[in-house]
């Protein structure tokens, strides 16, 4: 055993340890083996909370072909674990290219899955583009974030979705706990280990207020920021008003903020006329799925120089004499330079997923190629899971 | 010019002052008259803030017939003066009885409304009991409160909804808004004005996390209280829990609770078996639309003796020695003991309500007897009259 | 019984019975009588928790006469029901002016007291004017404020201090708590009582960031409001900046609050210079003992009109077209337009004062005339109090 | 060079970047040479910032000797990229033993310096114990933490002080800073990053609620946990029950804690007795600066199995089947699994720190060999410094 694989399954044997609704979950596909003969293609940030969910869900009897979803969000030595499990083949590797990224979806829809799990939505792009008649075995798929979710309504607008989808991200115990509690957390633990830097008394910009931006609002003022927010809806910029936060133009916040964090969706959400207004010394971060939202090219073309400033802390010295930090290359910040949402928080969502491809697994030759919801009685049963761990008066 | 007059001009004077939306509408609707022979049929918690709507919709064109939506929530001398106003006819007054107040509801009917404002679902209710064909000029209504909504959303399922029926309580912002930030501080400050009582240090019991249980429990935290919730949904107990709170059945939570407040639209959600496990002294007080949800009956049942205790406070005496106090007879404790939600707050819902009074006037017969939502540019609209005030640098 | 007397009785009885501390003090008094011959000269804010604590002190066997310190912090339903007591006098009136509030100081004196508890620290200075030999009998006293404290510490430093004085107000029990915790949350019932307006998404300026500074800032976030600090300590502003407050300049902040509050002790912290820079609309509200931190005297020749708008609430509309609103005439506003401090910080708070009043009958014949603290055993007896009632746990 | 040297390079050249008063104060102590002649004798956590404070005493004309003063808290690759200083030497190591540790201690002392910069109070023992006469050009000591403080007072006491030690841990601008927002930060850095696990939702017993506890709980409230606070100061826990926290016996705690955080300054906090009622999966870690207070002797005792879980987890299998999770050896928690406070935070602490070296050097001849606070003029010059840096407007 290489000393990846050690510590790849030192990690897995941690979250697995943290993750009773995961247990609970495959000790009935044990039983039951809900998915027996399917394959399953999975596309998601590859670390140890994955690696429980494609255990759990070989427990139901798929075999599995795993890939990255994201560059930077590979953590190899889980990677290396992962693969030895009967049943499972991971294919992903830490900072791959997009050109690499893209055979590796090819590779994964070569394997002619029965259904799929990602998070991002390139695969169901992929198969869109392709043309569903090429993988007439494939049922469904779940969708586990907010961008994939948007990808999937776009496609279905469009009359272009090839089968049916459940959209994880949209269950309430998906967005209300872990676009908020897990981002919140997760990147400001992100944020701390890679600086080393105050938070109380600084002041913090949130780009968009969504979900995600809620929990970093949160827990910035958690931390003793003062927390400065600007969505271009207008109607979330009055919410984050009113829970007490200051909301500014973006312009403004790029002056005055010494860290900025962007929860967007959107490309270039910081790029050029936004870069040029930061503040000598503020620290850049993305929360958002793609690592898009700052502009990293254009940053590179301002800047005289670049350095390693600590581990995943990168300083862009501009000509003017302003230093400004980015982290994690720009992607999302909380698995780039950590080790992503909290255990716990996984164990909720990727409870949801298992649980959803179980019901793909069941139903999905009845239901209609569009987005669905993930079941109420899902969400119920997730739901009394948790309160059962966590708060077990609730229930009493 | 009577005292009480002098009084309720006053207050309406004071609120006026602070809501520049209404004013902001009120100058156009003197321009254009939108609702120039229109008679709205008015039935709201009749205070300061829901005069000055009156008057904006008077200032429209409209003729008004006002009546009180809740026994506890007129304040007789705010009638009396708006009843001064020219186009508003005002049939309201502070304890009338439930039969009293379903006079007022006919005598509201017997005007022939053209259009309805409403808190509460009530008039719509009595509109399907009697038949919509007694009501031919009728064109649509707007209703204000969760409460509503859910009575309108029945009708709509049962067939029974007789006009088309916007749905201000499920605008963004309002319930996002009034619902959590306003139902949040107007029932603590009557909380504390009633009972001049700690709250830091306390153990406060919210029944009920929708968006008013959200608020509610978010400015006890900001008192200091440690906060329990509760809620017959494990979703909504599960948010709670991870916003920090303590999350425990009903049960358990009646019998640690030092305050208990009800928000759950549900009746009787405090009923004898949760009063007989109050603790001595424990302070009741319900923050939902309808004053059912503390079950006042058996509370005077089981006890021997009532006194009242300060102003809005009843103090009910059991046999076994406890005192369980009471807040504003159990109706809506904002309303029946302050002065209902802060002033800014209640400018946003009735400019909601009167933009969608105005888009009614002008869609109404283009529209199916349905449950709307707020058109999106009149939310949007709003939005950025709030900001324009209170927070310019985002609009700069 | 005349109606003031009930309602003062009735407020009276709501206060003592959540004073457990009281009961529990006076229940003892009552066997040992350890202040019994005692003529015990009090000057409180008198209203129904200060009259809790003169019945304590009657329980252990002192006369008492009672004056207001404040000529806007007396009810005198209150005052009526108190003086029925056997064994107390009262000599206390709303709205005395500042010279009847003199004469009754020396009427006060005039009743050669043994021990003196006081509020503010007047008496004291009055004996130090006219000379500690008209005085033999007398042998201590408490002090309650900040302010009163400064005075004593200020009279030893010129050796003017004429008897042993105990600093309440310098025991943790006292600052940490009811200046922090007392202060926040009864002056912000006082602000959301007279004004009805919203907190949250606000601009609230807290001039003095000492222990009523922190508890003002603590309540103003947890009702959403961005908090601005200001303070000519730096530490303390330093301290502020740590908390996640704004930190600003005392003319920044003018400019930019809708909500001022006082805690500074100092005279004219908010003068002429202050209020000319302050917003339209600005709410001025005082929380500190003296009513000259407003400087109101100024406001007013600044004024063109002054009108009332709502109860304590005084609008000043200056040539500029601006209006400047004054809670309570710029006196303490929890006690001015509410009432007061909870009831069980002032259990807390009174039982302090009870015991150094045992504590001086007892000792204060082997003290030196100089400041000198609560006694540590008193202390910590209190704090096992407060932990028996509100956190049996912490002691099982 | 070597990768270490770089690597400690890249560190320093972080911290002191973000250390704007240390810069500040090097450039003046580059001028006037204020230490020129002295040999300092440095016994602190060695990490980027202390290295920083190291080569701004160089900078003052100091020659230095640094030492280690916790064996987990040193960075290897610091203590050798700061050994290529001139001027500066540099004995520490991580993993030290006791042994190892006390010869360094003693090492340092045969340098004969003139001043001594500690942190924890060993190296003064060490004095007091083999007697000031052999150490005739020692002049003074400056103190960092509470744990060296109470020790330095106790020689005192004791009348074994030997030289004038001024307590900067007693400064305002350090233990309201520091002790709170520092503390409070780096220890759930240290946890989120060295766990991965969830904050929000679970129960944290913080034990002892002095400055480190207030700002631990204080930030644990801030990641959404709900906040046990157990103390055998009564009156600290009627403080963190005021402030929201439940106050709670030691056994509860223990029995309901998911993490268990000490910073109590008394060795044994978490013995034995506490051990047994701990639950499964507890997460354990000491706040406090020796690495006693959890009793990791017994624990070791107690259990059947030890393995490591992550980096920095030690996982301890009980025969009961109860896995209880420790942190850093027990050892200060922010620098044995990250990089100890932020670097703001350090640069405040660091210049009290140089100016009191500074004030030592010109005053220490003229001072009693007593514990002397740092001057007011120095704290507010810092205070003024922090201020210029992160609220400009304050000062404007």
């Amino acid at each position: 055993m290489s000393d990846a694989i050690g510590s790849g399954r030192q990690k897995i044997h941690w979250a697995r340890g943290h993750m009773p609704i995961q247990r609970e979950i495959a000790t009935r596909f044990r039983e039951e083996r809900p998915l027996a003969g399917h394959r399953i293609g999975m596309s998601l940030h590859l670390e140890a909370k994955t690696a429980s969910l494609a255990m759990t869900l070989a427990e139901g009897g798929a075999s599995l072909y795993v890939i990255e979803s994201n560059p930077l969000a590979t953590q190899d030595d889980v990677a290396a674990a992962l693969a030895e499990t009967e049943g499972i083949t991971v294919n992903a590797r830490r900072g791959v290219s997009q050109e690499e990224h893209r055979e590796h979806i090819d590779a994964l829809l070569e394997t002619r899955p029965t259904l799929i799990v990602e998070d991002g939505g390139e695969v169901v792009e992929r198969i869109a583009e392709v043309g569903i008649e090429r993988f007439a075995e494939l049922k469904g798929l779940s969708e586990e974030t907010t961008t994939g979710v948007e990808q999937l309504l776009s496609l279905e607008r469009d009359g272009r979705l090839p089968i049916p989808a459940i959209a994880v991200n949209s269950a309430r115990m998906k967005h209300l706990i872990d676009n908020r509690y897990g981002t919140g957390q997760s990147t400001w633990n992100a944020i701390l280990r890679a600086t080393n830097l105050l938070v109380a008394g600084k002041q913090v910009l949130i780009i968009g207020y969504g979900w995600c931006g809620r929990g970093l609002a949160l827990r910035a003022a958690g931390l003793g920021a003062r927390v400065l927010v600007t969505d271009i809806d207008e109607i979330a910029a009055v919410e984050g008003l009113m829970q007490g936060y200051e909301v500014v133009s973006l312009s403004e916040g790029m002056r005055r903020a010494d860290y900025v964090i962007t929860a967007t969706g959107q490309p270039s959400a910081v790029g050029r006329p936004e870069l040029e207004q930061a503040k000598d010394g503020v620290v850049l971060a993305n929360a958002g799925h793609f690592g898009f939202e700052i502009d990293v090219t254009e940053l590179r073309k301002m800047a005289n120089r670049e350095t390693v400033s600590r581990d995943g802390v990168r300083g862009f010295e501009l000509p003017d004499g302003r230093t400004l930090y980015l982290l994690g290359e720009g992607e999302l910040v909380n698995l780039s330079v950590a080790d992503g949402h909290p255990v716990e928080i996984m164990d909720i969502s990727f409870a949801l997923q298992a649980l959803s491809q179980e019901y793909l697994a069941k139903n999905a030759d009845a239901l209609p190629a569009k987005v669905h919801r993930v079941p109420d009685d899902i969400e119920h049963h997730v739901a009394r899971l948790v309160l059962s761990t966590m708060s077990p008066s609730f229930l009493a």
